[in-house]
């Protein structure tokens, strides 16, 4: 990769620790420029313009390309390496848990989390605070069928660490920010520390 | 692929229709198996033991073995054609489409549609009603998001069709049933148009 990486990120987002915990186990350099995604700044004209028509972070810029969406940045750095399982099913399953994590698990743990830290309670419009339940029933429901898919093995796919882990740890280890019982997914747990025991691990407040 | 590959769907799903579309662009043999999603049968203890544990479909059966996600079982029946771009930049642009089509399309153009046509809005609960306006808006600006894209292109992503326009047509293309003003988008409509035209093309109900 001879292109010069830039992350454009909100470095305490979940979606955005994806990307340099990819970067930081194949080794990769990332360049990184702050949003403070409260005060609107992925929302200006130039942004819009320049980065992301979707007004979201994160997205890696590649020389003078950019690829939005955090999973697709994340795959993208990790082309070639040994996270991408080259066996096709495996392939396939692995971007099945990557699918998985953006519908069924990031909507709900990492938005509750968001609206309880970020923006607070007394701040969420009444549609938002109709939706809490819901997001509380589908996030304990991803992590019991995380729990139950690690009884038998060690990582998601394949029998080594892919980038389906990478993309499912960080809303999961701060899932207990969001009120989570993290005590009821004991597989989970294990996983969360074996993944932190990960060589070129890096903690989301690096 | 030697493996016998077996559609797990409710056929109306555009989610499904994706993975008969890659199908038959590529010349892949799909055996069908019907569930009524209505009655609960992608709920049933067998279903989640055998096919999904996450209660939904489509997936995709290889030999033996299951893909959930929709976008997944279509890169791994696309996996080796020309759907799929070998450069890496243009690989994980595709990825992004596939992602934001799961993020920012679907939860808001498919489920509007779903809630109106399927579940009727008589049947919803408080806390759905409550999400229709923010769908709405959100679903609007999906489609404004891909009108402007397309502005300059006649595909998503590289310069022919890719998954991400598969992954893309079967919402879009009845986005109207869910009451969203395609007039507003005419690159859509043109897109649409165009991919209606390709070889192997099948309609949603064949």
């Amino acid at each position: 990769m001879t292109e010069r990486l830039i992350l454009h990120e909100h470095a305490a987002s979940g979606n955005c620790y994806k990307v340099r915990l990819t970067a930081a186990i194949v080794g990769a350099h990332l360049e990184r420029r702050e949003y403070n995604i409260m005060e609107g700044e992925t929302r200006t004209p130039a942004f819009l313009w320049e980065v992301n028509p979707n007004g979201r972070i994160p997205v890696l810029q590649v020389g003078e390309r950019f690829i939005p969406e955090s999973n697709a940045a994340c795959y993208f750095i990790a082309d070639g390496s040994n996270l991408i399982p080259t066996d096709p099913f495996d392939h396939a399953d692995m971007l099945h848990w990557m699918f998985w994590e953006q519908y069924n698990h990031e909507p709900n743990v990492a938005t509750l989390r968001f609206w309880k830290d970020f923006v607070g309670h007394e701040n969420l419009t009444e549609a938002q605070k109709h939706q809490i339940p819901g997001k509380r029933e589908a996030g304990d429901a991803a992590l019991k069928l995380m729990n139950k898919h690690l009884e038998a093995r060690d990582w998601f796919v394949a029998s080594h660490l892919t980038l389906a882990d990478i993309c499912l740890f960080p809303y999961t280890h701060v899932a207990s920010d969001a009120g989570f019982e993290m005590h009821l997914y004991p597989r989970v747990g294990g996983w969360l520390e074996r993944f932190k025991g990960q060589p070129h691990y890096v903690p989301i407040n690096a």
